[in-house]
């Protein structure tokens, strides 16, 4: 379905001008995000908004003429949550960048259009800190982060997204801009209506403001890299830590994924090796020398060898570029599926084990990295662009993968979102009274159902 | 308006025997809560629930019949949280207390009526700390602490009860019980229900289960105490410190409240200073020596004076204790109007302010604490009883502090929750938008609004 010409001309009279874009071009590039969803369907038109108005003048006429709008920050979600919808308006909010830090509130004031690291940098410049860091933090927007409740590589011991939202400015689906909690740390005035917008990916409202609470600038970290025969041990080291210690990073690498970011960087990676863990410890002063112990007695206990420590900054920060390179370095293989699932930290080794069930079961290549302390698993599904039964088998595999995430108590989405690629598996995770209900709550804030219609419900 | 008796025989035959309590004497002592609200009403039965099934029949049963319900943990509630409404049935949760830790996922599993208390020794015995601690910690239920939200001394470095809720078990208005969440660390798939339940203050729906995480034992903490002429002063050191550092608490007592707090303690406090400060660092190893001297410079800064350090354990809990003591230690000074306003940390000096002109301008007694670190005050009211112009005043006092820390871009109520004694408040903070907003929620889970009538909403 299409608006009709003369509507779809009052939209283009609301907003100021070369604000709604519908040459056919550029249209097209906003038709899918980094899911690459085959399936995404094409939007009429797309709404660049320079402002909280723009962003209600589009809803405002969205709900007279119930047109679908999908709301979009830097396009980089991994489950199809900005793709496109057939004949809707995609409202993009990339033009709404501004970031002003408050260094004694110690908050950052920021438009959803900015990027993660656009946040980071301008509180760094005051000597601040922003946390959450997907692995996508260079290109992501903050917006996209709030809408997901992203989550990254920190967050095992500095929490994710929710946790430092402390207020925002959302546009609900008739138009009306509310804003809700703001600069104070506490706050339960009322529902937990933030808390409700974060994590509901564009569902419920169009987030045009954050406010985001800083921590003081870090304490230098220390390194570790353990390497391990298989993933299995690994993530048991894994489950040895969490019960011990904090690590402000605790990542897993298997050795596919290894072999693949070798491939591409060409560092001297030990591509025999079954998996690699990397730990960090930011505690201050000669804590983090006692944390590196704990670590290390750890993966000694479960296995690991070649283990290495550094104090370099540099040195340790090339060892997160490995593991962010990941996704990038199975691009180069062939098309991908990728997973998100997560479970509590002592399933872990389960849950492994399971996934490499799963890739010989279906005769599939799956690579698989975690942010492990947080027992959330990013298994990548490659296959060939050119090889229908290839791709019919990996999408066997993302299903069971979810489903043995299911039966082992656990979670279809860790931090990427349900977007459109996952929404069939959820009433498995959630059960249809929680559907149920999840209907209800829509309906209370977006009954004509406008609001990136097909994610999540 | 009360039930007939038949209908009350339904719920009575529905529930085990010696679940429905309707002596008079007993019903009277579930009236009112610690706020003491004098309008409190008087419940026709009160439910003491020993499973989740008691609480799902009388939810039931009140569903079918329109009978409003209160749900009610230990009933410590300041706001007026679980005061009875006339003719209503307060559901006590104060039976469902188990607590089983699991060492290894690092959750404790807990029914509502658990004391916040009983789940940190029940974590403490296995190795591991459960953080938030209201000031009430020893005699607060979980289940309370979860539909207020409710914070503490630590949440300045350590956040508040929704930072640790990982899943639930709740038993919505119709009597229907769902899961949400559970030991899994990070989890997006769907809304963000179980953040929506937390500090809904039982009008959504009557929490039966919490799975919370639990972190590491805590390091050591070492303890600064610095006194100040002022308040003022005090709180512009705090601005100072939040600035710099996080210590792991950062309290505030004006001169009235050490006074009262003396008074009742007996233990040497000078009650001739303006404000004394409280601040712990329990970072690990020598980095807490280094904390606590930003602190002191900080402090000597803004005009600190007498200013006392220490590492044992036991001196520095002691001036913790005579921080959590000041409520105690105000009831004997006469009836009490409790607040709990919060604003941006910077605004902290005016709101203090602020308090002291209303006191002066209403000719009331107000002593001040807060949780400075978090910009969250508790100026606390008292009046004689036998003083009706005296309560007057005290009632406008308690309103004009409200209206200044919404005027000041704050809020109502940081922690203890909106109860019945703040609702009328609650538009003047968020708006009639966000209100609007609220009741369309509440409409979705509660529709008949038989969930804790009055509060909120």
């Amino acid at each position: 379905m299409t608006v009709h010409p003369d509507v779809l001309q009052k939209l283009i009279d609301a907003l100021p001008p070369n604000t709604v874009i519908t040459d056919a071009g550029i249209v097209d590039s906003y038709r899918q995000d980094h899911a690459l969803d085959p399936n995404a369907g094409m939007p009429q038109a797309v709404v660049r908004a320079n402002s909280t108005a723009d962003v209600q003048a589009t809803l405002r006429w969205a709900s007279i003429h119930a047109v679908p709008v999908v709301p979009r920050g830097a396009g980089t979600s991994l489950s199809g949550g900005s793709s496109g919808v057939e004949g809707g308006i995609t409202l993009s909010l990339e033009r709404m960048t501004n970031v002003d830090v408050d260094p004694v509130a110690r908050v950052a004031v920021c438009q959803p259009g900015a990027l993660n690291v656009e946040v980071k940098q301008a509180a760094a410049a005051l000597g601040y800190w922003y946390p959450p860091d997907p692995s996508s933090y260079e290109i992501c927007s903050i917006g996209g982060n709030a809408a997901t409740n992203a989550g990254g590589l920190c967050c095992v011991k500095y929490g994710v997204t929710t946790d430092y939202v402390l207020g925002m400015e959302v546009v609900l689906a008739d138009g009306t801009a509310i804003r809700l909690g703001g600069p104070q740390l506490k706050d339960v005035a009322g529902l937990s209506l933030t808390k409700l917008f974060i994590g509901s990916e564009g569902t419920l409202g169009v987030i045009t403001e954050l406010t985001l609470r800083l921590l003081p600038a870090p304490s230098p970290f220390s390194t570790l890299v353990a390497t391990f025969d298989s993933i299995e041990s690994a993530a048991r080291a894994v489950v040895a830590i969490t019960g011990k210690t904090r690590p402000s990073m605790l990542e897993l690498m298997d050795g596919g994924s290894i072999n693949a970011v070798e491939d591409l960087l060409r560092m001297g990676l030990d591509r025999s090796v079954g998996a690699l863990l990397l730990a960090r410890s930011d505690a201050p002063g000669d804590a983090a020398a006692d944390e590196i112990e704990i670590v290390r007695a750890a993966c000694e206990e479960h296995g690991g060898f070649d283990i290495f420590t550094t104090d370099d900054q540099q040195e340790g920060e090339q060892f997160a570029v490995v593991r962010r390179s990941t996704l990038i370095a199975m691009e180069r293989v062939g098309s991908l599926l990728l997973e998100d699932v997560g479970v509590a930290v002592p399933k872990l080794p389960e849950l492994v084990h399971g996934i490499e069930k799963i890739a010989e079961r279906t005769s599939t290549t799956i690579v698989c990295v975690a942010h492990a302390g947080d027992g959330n698993a990013h298994p990548i599904i490659a296959y060939s662009p050119d090889d229908p039964d290839g791709e019919r088998r990996a999408r066997i595999a993302f299903g069971e993968i979810m489903d043995l995430a299911v039966a082992l108590g656990g979670t279809i989405t860790g931090e990427h979102g349900v977007g459109r690629l996952k929404t069939q598996w959820l009433p498995d995770q959630l059960g249809d009274d929680v559907i149920a209900l999840t209907g209800r709550i829509k309906d209370a804030l977006d009954p004509d159902r406008i609001l990136n219609p097909g994610v999540i419900i």
